[in-house]
């Protein structure tokens, strides 16, 4: 045990001079940003992380990224002996190349005019990323909400580089249901005036826009459960009665949530990741599910968490029984929990040993 | 069976001179705008309506009103026998005193001037105006969601006056999670800039704060069952990839409902009874649940939609055992359904034969 080893991850970019995307069209010099943990050699695991998430996976001491609760010296996923690597998306906000880059063509940057990114191209720019970093295998893909969709995506598309598949909180294909929130949220950012077509600056920004999507993609995280049970209609103000009065203390909450998110992330790359969720459906243009699930016929866990709003426990196990029938040796968790959607980020004591399971050799090594 | 009298449904208004808010406040002039259907004479059934309902609850056969599956001729609450009372509530926007309405202290609407109204005021006023009616009897008080939770109040506040109870999709107390729907529907109307403080035109009307906060309430309204049924991923647009594109049906399809609702109801009377709906709690002020509902020990009926988000299944369960235990004589249903909160607007076959039991007179009459 090295102990100067500890809480050490390596940061960086890979480039890619030329990237095309699903729709044909070309990227020049596309950015990737990655946070590698871990032994510095081996096959990693490939975090693809959610939504408003970041590479930040495992982060440090100080500042620990998101999912240090799963991933850590001696974790559920032990990086004494696993390295991990995680990209922040194409299309996101936190170094990877999205709507606040420069577009090479106009040196400005993109905003609006970065073409549509869907999941797959996520993934493909995650392999030729990789390809770069002169990695040919996958130990893992994991991920949960968007990040699950990538996992699919990986799984189906580059079925030879992947060993281990682990999805949680995500569906074969996003429903209308959760299409729905997601339109209502983009509604809530481009009729802010200060979105301003994207054009929006630090001064004139979509705070309110955001901070609603924010809001509404809160309420879809957590189940009705734990909001009763953490706020109780505790009232914030005795009265409260006016309309711009924040009466009880569940609405305060939202609003200073919504209010802080504001401060870290981009409104246009929220509206290019939300169109890339309700996008993301692995049979489309393939097969049917079953025949496209085929094509990897390795090692699958999926993990559902009870009240999920958005990717429903019964819709993961349907998933399972086709993965199942498609050939793949699936094992399917129902995480009981009161946190809905959230669970994946959360309570890791319930759901961890499942993957530290997973990613244990299963056959004899010699 | 006077066929001529088919379809005759009597709209009026009531004046009440001074009317005194629970919050002590007085307003002068209050009007009721009310709906009377069914045989001219008789103890009548008060509907109560809900957020974005009104008093036309049987219409006309040109304008069927919004109960019309339920209260008919020969429906299951029987016209030809029964007649049926609705008040549009006090704040609403179809004609009794709301945010539209003209303030007598300064001759000017009142938008945002007219104080706090509680469900608690809502039920007083339509009490004071049955009054002026002369009408001591209710044979039944039913609703659905903030018309159940009128009726709640009905029940417990004037207990001597209600003969029967009919709750459908309502709980004793808004939860957190629905006041968090609520709160974020508020926050996109006032945030809209065309709200200006309640002081919008028809000029400059807050259309896109009323449409989201329309499209927040829509995916409360129906399980999420019935969103991917009905859309089941279903393109409008064959890419829709740039933000403003609308690329599924569902985004569509919400899209219209939002810009419709805008076109019928008042942004500001919206507000007042969102925040009616937060404040809603029979125990508040008063004692225990169970302590409180003793105040009515006759006949309750409640009705609970399978898949309701905002009023689920289960916590309308508590209510009934409660109320049994607090005296009354409970009859509990849970409708099966795909259409969640909204199946009190729909299926009546499903649930109208409960209804028409419940309204049946159990003790031999003379």
């Amino acid at each position: 045990m090295v102990v100067k080893q500890l809480n050490q991850v390596k940061t960086g970019t890979v480039t890619l001079p030329v990237f095309t995307l699903e729709s044909g069209i070309q990227l020049k010099d596309v950015t990737l940003a990655y946070e590698w943990a871990g032994p510095e050699v081996g096959d990693p695991i490939l975090v693809c992380h959610a939504l408003t998430g970041n590479q930040h996976t495992v982060g440090t001491e100080e500042e620990p990224g998101w999912w240090r609760g799963l991933i850590n010296y001696s974790g559920y996923v032990d990086l004494y002996e696993q390295p991990v690597i995680t990209f922040n998306v194409l299309g996101g906000c936190n170094g990877s190349t999205g709507p606040l880059s420069i577009n090479p063509a106009s040196d400005q940057p993109y905003r609006t005019e970065l073409p549509f990114i869907s999941v797959r191209d996520m993934v493909k720019a995650q392999k030729e990323a990789l390809n770069i970093l002169g990695i040919q295998k996958l130990k893992g893909v994991i991920g949960g909400s968007l990040g699950g969709m990538q996992a699919l995506e990986w799984a189906v598309t580059f079925p030879e580089m992947v060993e281990k598949l682990i999805v949680m909180a995500a569906t074969s294909s996003l429903s209308d249901y959760g299409m729905s929130y997601n339109a209502i949220a983009r509604k809530a950012i481009m009729d802010d005036p200060n979105w301003n077509e994207g054009n929006y600056t630090d001064h004139s920004f979509p705070t309110s826009g955001l901070s609603l999507a924010r809001m509404i993609g809160m309420i879809t995280y957590r189940s009705d459960q734990l909001f009763n049970q953490r706020f109780h209609r505790e009232k914030k103000d005795e009265w409260g009665t006016k309309h711009k009065e924040v009466a009880y203390q569940v609405e305060s909450y939202l609003l200073y949530q919504g209010d802080k998110f504001t401060k870290r992330f981009d409104p246009n790359s929220y509206l290019y990741l939300l169109k890339a969720m309700d996008n993301h459906d692995i049979e489309a243009g393939r097969n049917t599910l079953e025949k496209t699930l085929s094509s990897f016929q390795k090692e699958v866990y999926l993990i559902s968490y009870k009240g999920d709003l958005l990717y429903p426990p019964a819709d993961m196990e349907r998933l399972a029984e086709a993965w199942e029938i498609a050939g793949a040796q699936v094992n399917y968790k129902e995480v009981d929990t009161i946190f809905g959607h959230d669970g994946f980020l959360t309570e890791f004591d319930k759901w961890g040993a499942f993957v530290h399971e997973a990613l244990k050799e299963k056959r004899p090594v010699n």
